[in-house]
């Protein structure tokens, strides 16, 4: 299975049920065996502009019906023209004496069978106008010009002036004056795959039309900017020969069917950055708008800002599938506050305590190989090596004499910070935050084990672990809480050993690491921080 | 060439330079070495709800600042949790005194840098307070479920609160509720592409997270409808077992890259198909939320649709990439009105014409072959053939008596609508045109010549061709002009033979088939329609 799709003749009709779920339309009845999607609030008093083709476009053309764009949508078969009793049936279900607007893209196909439905419909009393978009400018002049995603900024300009309660001759006029003014292009670095068939990917192509017809050339483009500006030269030099020269310009960008949000960013700047921005007036949010199914490319469509089209395309709409339009600014940045590197001199010192301090990193350097090697059997082997370099980190701190051992709150601060630049690995980050939240409650004025309790709440919410899940809070919590109880340090110390050694019973990890690690390896095995924190408490008692 | 990418270290920073040239947005200058994209209108005077993470997520989370959602995003390279310095600079950009929330994506990255930017900023005197998405179901309890698309509902409900002037703590725990009851889960039919990566697709899976971790399982669905049930049925299970079993939901389905827009929408409609109609209370337009750079495939979320998520949801946001809340009804579908099989009899007749008529279509049954010869040298050789069709069905409805052959206007239409069935290709089309429009002419009081040359308009109109692009035409419009000189049909029948002839020298076909032939082919070459025209007015001359 390499696409999303039932069986391939049920593609189109399932694309449209499930479309009317959500949008204000509703469709024709499938036994007619005509698709008509048409508003579903549609009351015949305004001009009816109506639009189709071949499937294998979504959104278009039906995700365009509704309120200020189109009365209705007629849908074919996949790149198959729908038949003219399908046209028709849209004129009748949705044209009234207003009269209605046929939005028709150059394809011999849709021109005839919308052309006869249209002579049909006048003979039964309707009035008709129609208009043929050919916005391709890849194609010379001896060669008939292709409809392209243009055509949407066709069915929001007459859509909105139809719903405004313009003639027919008015809407159809403004009409003809956008297909006057429109020019796309587009780019593809793949062909489209038709549902049913086998994937048959071409190279990368230059004015490729919608339905897989081939580009006018192969192109080689070495990046996306590059790609842009095979697309955009030819635009500005079509579009300035029309004598649009100098005018402001509205810009769109067409996801043609793959291409990732990410992929449409980077065009989308590379366009923006392409174009001289005082001609930018307004910009179409890049969106998937007229498809060549699941083509990897895009497709970008000028139009001169004149404003009548500017404020024909703001206008809101209750269509589904139009993505707005935007005014463009040059990219405004501003200045973020980071954190001063602190140049102040230490705080209040206490040189007993550093001593201590000294001899806590010194154990957890030496125990390095140890550490990783019982993190080697779980894990990836580093908890003695990160230990170690938090530790030397802290050492390096004391001999340079910037560690405030005699401020609590501030030395706990400065510790946390220590870890998160020098220790790496989340367990440096994990012990960051048991700092950084208990020098906190320390400012509140908490006492040490209230704070370290504190600390260790903030690791827990962060970092996901309970106490028995195997990791160092297994020795933490324990030594933390006989604190709290009024015990001394011996006494952590040994509720620390006793809760690094229960880990060996715990086989069954719920975070970090060893979580993918078999319950059999982690059997009679000490977890490694709960070791290095048990560590760290047996040397605080001794002094 | 395989992406749209330039450099794949500046993919980020390109994406959303481009996005803050139209989204409400301004971007930390790149200097900082940070990226955080703030709410360009926003003042500190309502909850800052900031999100962010790793990049490769388009449009999440930058495309989700503005009014009415985040007050800031925060994004890291691709896959990569933002520093613990690009969090808080976003805390200090946005943050007021009421304070702000993080929604932080479960991953344990994110959710330690979150964590520890948190825990500093709230040292330097911030409020702040933070939920962890974890929407994903396809993990066992065991192992850490992931933050998924879900989180997107998340932004909006609390960005919603925020907007509405909620505090703190009311926004933080509505977010939390929305946590508590959000349900995803993804399949993907390939895995992604990193930038600058080769492609290395992986086969089907589901249960996949948003950085290419590979799924829970593998899977091989056959169809779009088998590969929505493999998520929809344990996604219901999930939410069913949380209490929530027969409780409406909201439904949101996300595409995780590539997934084109007509795939989009047969799984939409597969998903709604596969859940009770009672169920779906709301429904996320489809689109890209959170996506996985590339990934084809897609993610659905549910949540209970409790009254203050609805209302939360369908407020209006400035965010750029939202899609928008709509409720789901039953498809409503119409009955056309088809043109109806005319069982009514002829109307008048007359045997002179019709023995005239009979002539015609006989003189070009006769020249099959000849006019498919002439066509074979510069087209695809059925000229004759078309023609032969068309005539055919004429005299067939000679012989019914079926023609209205007495009544002008009303045999044009019925000829009409015989060529448009019977005679094929675009010049069937074309000459039903012709036969419509000049009954219609007829019908309003027009004479034959008059008639003809609105018939001509119409068909010049939709086919596109003019005199002298070498098509039946140039036949037709010399011999029309000369009735409408007040000539007879021999010099009717003289101007379209000299019209047929003329087309030997035009070497340069702008229309039709002939278009695509080199010029020294079409030398000395007439044109068969105009021949077959041609012969149609000497038979019409000839009595």
């Amino acid at each position: 299975m390499d696409f999303f799709y039932n069986a391939p003749e049920r593609v189109v009709d399932e694309v449209i049920d499930g479309l009317a779920r959500i949008a204000p339309v509703k469709r024709s009845a499938e036994t007619h065996g005509v698709r008509v999607v048409v508003d579903r609030h549609w009351n015949k008093q305004r001009v009816a502009v109506l639009s189709g083709g071949g499937a294998g476009h979504e959104p278009s053309h039906a995700g365009f019906v509704g309120k200020g764009m189109l009365a209705g949508a007629i849908a074919g078969d996949i790149f198959t023209s729908p038949s003219v009793e399908a046209v028709l049936a849209a004129i009748r279900a949705t044209c009234g004496e207003a009269g209605c607007l046929l939005v028709i893209k150059n394809y011999t196909g849709d021109r005839l069978n919308f052309g006869l439905a249209a002579e049909r419909a006048t003979r039964e009393g309707y009035r008709v106008r129609s208009v043929i978009v050919a916005d391709d400018i890849a194609l010379d002049e001896a060669t008939q010009k292709r409809g392209l995603a243009g055509t949407v900024l066709v069915h929001k300009i007459a859509g909105h002036y139809a719903a405004e309660g313009a003639d027919l001759d008015t809407v159809a006029d403004m009409a003809q004056r956008v297909c006057d003014g429109l020019c796309s292009i587009g780019l593809s670095l793949s062909s489209c795959t038709l549902p049913g068939h086998a994937i048959d990917r071409r190279a990368a192509e230059l004015g490729l039309g919608i339905h897989n017809e081939p580009g006018v050339r192969e192109v080689d483009p070495v990046d996306a900017g590059d790609a842009m500006q095979l697309v955009v030269a030819p635009l500005l030099e079509a579009i300035n020969e029309r004598g649009s020269g100098d005018a402001p310009l509205i810009v769109m960008l067409n996801n043609l069917g793959s291409c990732a949000t990410q992929e449409m960013g980077v065009l989308f700047n590379e366009l923006l950055a392409r174009l001289p921005a005082e001609r930018v007036a307004r910009v179409v949010a890049p969106a998937a708008l007229m498809t060549s199914l699941d083509m990897h490319g895009f497709s970008v469509t000028l139009l001169p800002a004149e404003d009548d089209f500017v404020s024909a395309l703001e206008s809101p709409v209750a269509a589904i599938a139009w993505p707005g339009l935007y005014s463009a600014r040059e990219n405004e940045s501003f200045d973020v506050e980071l954190s001063a590197a602190s140049n102040e001199p230490a705080g209040a010192r206490d040189a007993d305590r550093e001593q201590r301090i000294e001899r806590v990193v010194q154990r957890l350097i030496e125990s390095k190989d140890e550490l990783d090697a019982l993190d080697a059997k779980a894990g990836d082997g580093d908890t003695g090596t990160t230990f170690a370099a938090g530790a030397r980190a802290i050492r390096d701190a004391l001999q340079n004499e910037v560690l405030s051992s005699g401020d609590d709150a501030r030395m706990a601060y400065e510790i946390g910070e220590i870890l998160a630049r020098d220790m790496g690995g989340s367990s440096g980050v994990l012990l960051s935050i048991l700092c950084t939240a208990t020098g906190a409650a320390l400012d509140e004025g908490s006492n040490w084990s209230e704070a370290l309790m504190r600390g260790i709440e903030r690791m827990q919410h962060y970092g996901g672990a309970a106490q028995g899940d195997r990791t160092l809070l297994d020795a933490l919590i324990p030594a933390t809480e006989a604190l709290g109880e009024g015990n001394d340090l011996g006494a952590a110390a040994t509720a620390a050993r006793d809760g690094a050694d229960a880990t060996r019973s715990m086989t069954h990890a719920k975070a970090g690491r060893s979580a993918y690690v078999p319950e059999n390896a982690l059997r009679d095995l000490t977890d490694p921080g709960a070791e290095a924190v048990a560590r760290v408490w047996e040397q605080l008692a001794d002094g």
